[in-house]
């Protein structure tokens, strides 16, 4: 029983919670803070294993930079890809993902057919940001669209991680393939619970008895 | 051996051979024609068992008149809808067909952009159907993107069947899943094959020892 109550949870990250501003504020001012007030926290806190793919931890060295990090970092966020070779998806699933990209094509079109009819009501410019903006929300919001996205779903699924996300169209799929997730807002009170329960087992461990 | 020589042959037919005017010439003037010189050669041929998912059956219908189709069809050639909730597909293949989507829809804002700059260059009207035409060939071909497509493929797979279809899109994921497959223009040599040896096979059968 002992054992089952210290089995490690794995964790798997997306770069939200370092990155996207709303959400890096719990563990730093910038990027690289944010990276470094993770680190601070997890490496207290045994139980829990952290894993991002190597795919996102590049994109995560768009915004910090690297020689600032610590070693620390390495040793506490392992880089793992997932082995695409040997999972599988059902098949019902490539059914709707086909259905919402052919929906998006179609929507697509038509945002670009009102493009070239507004022209001269407008400044050209102005007309094909909007496009591009339209065009963008409504072929990409909402949907796995990169190899990065696919990559954090399936080692979420390889691993029966608990998925850190903020991005709408990995939940979804998350909740297609049964893969538990957490929004980042809510994942420094996470790891608090964990240190606080990490902490009263350490000092139970401690008493004599 | 005996037995194993006898194993019957799985096909699975997308509409192509009985609708494209380019080749269905081989079975009939019209659909409707083709579906009956079809029939008449697939009735002689025990050694093989014809598919098509309920989804294709029913786009059939688009094009022939459903009274003029005798039930031999229905005996002939077996609606299946495949097992879309056992199936599964590799997981790489997700990478590869987000991908795919991801540099089609790029394409697809390209196209929109372009259509808006040129519209000064000509005819309101002219310059959408260029949109349309470009549009669809940069979103929609070589693609699979409907889930009558995923239909064929998901039941050439679970039959181990060898599909015929002239779709590049689908002709690609077989490639990609293993799956046998064959141009319409060589399906009615191919079911002449099968006829001469099984008339072969059954003089022999005849032939007293």
């Amino acid at each position: 029983m002992e054992s089952a109550r210290f089995k490690k949870e794995k964790i798997v990250l997306d770069t939200s919670i370092f990155v996207n501003p709303e959400v890096r504020v719990d563990f730093g001012k910038t990027p690289t803070e944010a990276i470094e007030g993770f680190v601070d926290l997890a490496v207290r806190i045994p139980h829990l294993e952290f894993y991002m793919p190597p795919s996102i931890f590049k994109e995560l060295f768009n915004f910090v930079d690297e020689k600032k990090i610590s070693g620390d970092l390495l040793a506490v966020l392992r880089q793992k890809p997932p082995k695409k070779h040997e999972l599988h998806c059902p098949a019902f699933l490539l059914y709707e993902l086909i259905e919402d990209v052919r929906e998006r094509i179609n929507k697509g079109l038509r945002i670009a057919e009102k493009a070239v009819r507004n022209i001269n009501k407008g400044d050209e410019k102005e007309i094909i940001q909007n496009l591009r903006r339209n065009y963008r929300e409504a072929l990409r919001d909402g949907i796995i669209d990169s190899k990065e996205d696919v990559d954090l779903i399936l080692l979420a699924k390889e691993l029966d991680a608990l998925l850190v996300t903020i991005d709408h169209g990995i939940i979804k799929w998350a909740e297609k393939l049964g893969i538990r997730w957490l929004l980042p807002n809510k994942f420094k009170d996470y790891l608090l619970s964990y240190l606080k329960r990490d902490k009263s087992q350490f000092s139970k461990a401690r008493t004599p008895s």
